[in-house]
């Protein structure tokens, strides 16, 4: 396996590998072009976004800046809100459902690195998928951590820190984040 | 009433309406080309901050990136200083009292959804106020949630996420935020 | 002693201070000029690093946005890596440890104001030092605050906010941060 194949497939991989090192460069090369872009130019913006991200449904605003490591393992769906400063670390599929809504500054991390300091300083290091439901809306500033499945209609309080999964119709909100009651849908 | 009238009031409304989309176009391109400016260029950069904040008091300082909705909601006393980062959803009135400091990357919200996903995904959303009182300190990368009123003289933890209102004089932190003691002034 | 002096010391100064002032505009502009280059001209921003940041070790990455007071006050050891949008306030020493890894939107403050207002108001602040051990993890969005010193190989959850001092060896989360496991180096 590349090193590449072994990142997607969530296993141990070194991230100074050349292939993905020019990846993330041009992903980096992307969304800098994107973030330098006004409003005026929303539709170069969005050409970008489409070459950008790996699956992008219609009837999408993503709001500047934005930053991901190699875009290509983003789905997001359709009818999807994403406000100011989100970062999308994609060593592995991160699934976006359709009618989400992200708030300010979410942060939404696959990347993580062994415990122990000895097997993190040898550079390997590896990712876990995060798939988010249907329906999802997640306040301003939350983090969302490696490997996190988020059900459909979740809401996640703003700068909660989601340490594991949860499922469908819940208000949650913390850090760690807890159900705070379920959603009557 | 118009949209904007319905957002201003909090009531339900449609960020979709094409007023409100024209005018966030107008407030970014404006936080856009402050943002791109260095500190060269302070003198062009307050001109652009006294253009988009609605009532912006004398001897203040907001250091880029700055990011909101529409500017014309917020009102910042005199002798204000905001840090890097800063991002202020304004749908609503967003009141900061005078000697206000704000670490970097302090959030500040008043936009809110329904919680019922159907509810949500017709577009209709709203905004609660935001009060804040004089002499307070936020510590840098705290959220404020929508519908928040702080007294005079309150600190806010690094961090803290605020999910319900405080009186003068107490020191806030955690997340949820509670108090951490009575600051004798 | 000068405000400067004063101000590295930990003690009371004033930031309003023409020659801090000066010197802070210096840092911005050299952090903004970085920041503004994509990553076709790392070399180029890599001179920039070096000139902004008062030591810095071998084999760095550092990716913009990056944030910070002076630089003069940053020591970073060998291969260390600092993601996206990294924040340092620098009013006295933050010394980073080696193969320290940073996630994205990592905050690190050592400034600090007095709690009562008046006091505050008057201008005057202080700083108190940070230091972070060798081989040190430190997830997305956490936040270190003035005065702490982590010790070597500690791993800080992700949106963790860091109140205290922690020894070598363990693994910290939550808002405030604390013990979650010993990690067995």
């Amino acid at each position: 396996m590349t090193e590449k194949e072994k990142m997607i497939a969530g296993e141990l991989y070194l991230a100074s590998d050349s292939q993905l090192l020019k990846e993330r460069q041009e992903a980096q090369l992307l969304f800098q072009e994107f973030n330098a872009l006004t409003e005026i130019n929303k539709t170069s913006r969005n050409v970008i976004l489409k070459s950008l991200i790996g699956n992008l449904g219609t009837n999408f605003t993503i709001e500047p800046p934005f930053f991901c490591d190699y875009g290509y393992n983003i789905t997001i769906g359709k009818n999807v809100y994403i406000n100011y400063g989100c970062c999308i670390l994609d060593g592995t599929k991160v699934i976006i459902g359709d009618n989400c809504m992200f708030g300010p500054n979410v942060q939404i991390y696959t990347a993580t690195h062994p415990l122990e300091y000895k097997a993190r300083n040898s550079g390997k290091e590896f990712s876990k998928p995060i798939t988010i439901g249907h329906n999802v809306w997640i306040g301003g500033n939350a983090t969302i951590c490696p490997g996190i499945t988020l059900g459909n209609n979740v809401v996640v309080g703003a700068g909660s820190v989601v340490t594991k999964g949860f499922p469908d119709d819940v208000l949650i909100a913390g850090n760690p984040a807890k159900i705070i009651k379920t959603i009557n849908n």
